[in-house]
């Protein structure tokens, strides 16, 4: 079933829903987000279109976010996924359609220069990102896991 | 949070819990994935380390396979997202922990040639593949969700 249940509605700084979707963000999400030339409100279509619960929907929303990012790098604009936003707030704010499900909230825009944050947010720009090795996500047994 | 929740159980054809894997797929994907020389089951970790839900997990594993399956086309590797298996099976068959929700099956491999499929799949191979134009999933509105 080639659902493709991602749904994006977005908005430039200034305009549309952007201050919209800024007001939902947590505050130590909002400081920084404000800046962003893009916001973008994610959501997932719960049910396929025979009524059916789509198990994936979550999970195809996440590649095609993971798809929009990759795409934006190679024109050079970052993306930056964010979950600390206020759900009921949210639900309201966004009055979307009980259809969908709000997964996340998408800050995008050309990178500036590290020097000109404030902290704490110079220091996390600059810190090396960690990430988990294979052997400890890949397995060749259930017991692994 | 930094949990990364992406589980892979990966097995090389005719080797490990190939056959496993196999097994719990729909027929009509075992048919033709039991040629695809490399299997991976795929989970999501359902919860933080803190003990509390992950929402964002089959999300997060979602963008990690898009990941993986780039990665791969970059190597000339093709791969092939599957929900059609049996979820009851696939758990007694994985016996993994309760902590790790079965998410998809992956089959990759190196392409072959169309012309060596036998219907339906040759068909399928050479169908153009279709999706949803911008306009169908990207908006400057909630209400148009
Ligand atoms: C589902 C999800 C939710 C996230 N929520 C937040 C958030 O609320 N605030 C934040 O600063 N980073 C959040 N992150 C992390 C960033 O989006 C990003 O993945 C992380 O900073 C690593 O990317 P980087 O190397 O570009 O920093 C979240 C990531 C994911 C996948
Ligand atoms: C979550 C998910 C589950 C899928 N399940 C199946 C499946 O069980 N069998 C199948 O043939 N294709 C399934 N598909 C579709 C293929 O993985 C693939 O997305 C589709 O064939 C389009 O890719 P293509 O252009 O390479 O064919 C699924 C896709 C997703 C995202």
């Amino acid at each position: 079933m080639n659902e493709q249940p991602w749904r994006f509605v977005y908005a430039e700084r200034g305009k549309g829903h952007y201050d919209d979707i800024l007001s939902v963000l947590m505050p130590g999400n909002a400081l920084w987000a404000c800046n962003a030339p893009l916001l973008i409100a994610v959501f997932a279509k719960k049910y396929f279109s025979d009524g059916t619960t789509n198990l994936h929907a979550w999970h195809d929303v996440g590649a095609a976010c993971m798809s929009l990012l990759l795409q934006g790098v190679s024109l050079g604009i970052y993306g930056h996924q964010m979950g600390g936003f206020d759900r009921e707030k949210a639900k309201l704010v966004f009055g979307n359609s009980d259809d969908y499900d709000i997964v996340s909230i998408m800050a995008l825009g050309y990178p500036g220069e590290a020097d000109a944050l404030e902290e704490p947010f110079k220091t996390r720009e600059t810190t090396p990102r960690v990430r988990r090795t294979p052997e400890l996500f890949a397995f060749t047994s259930f017991e692994q896991l």
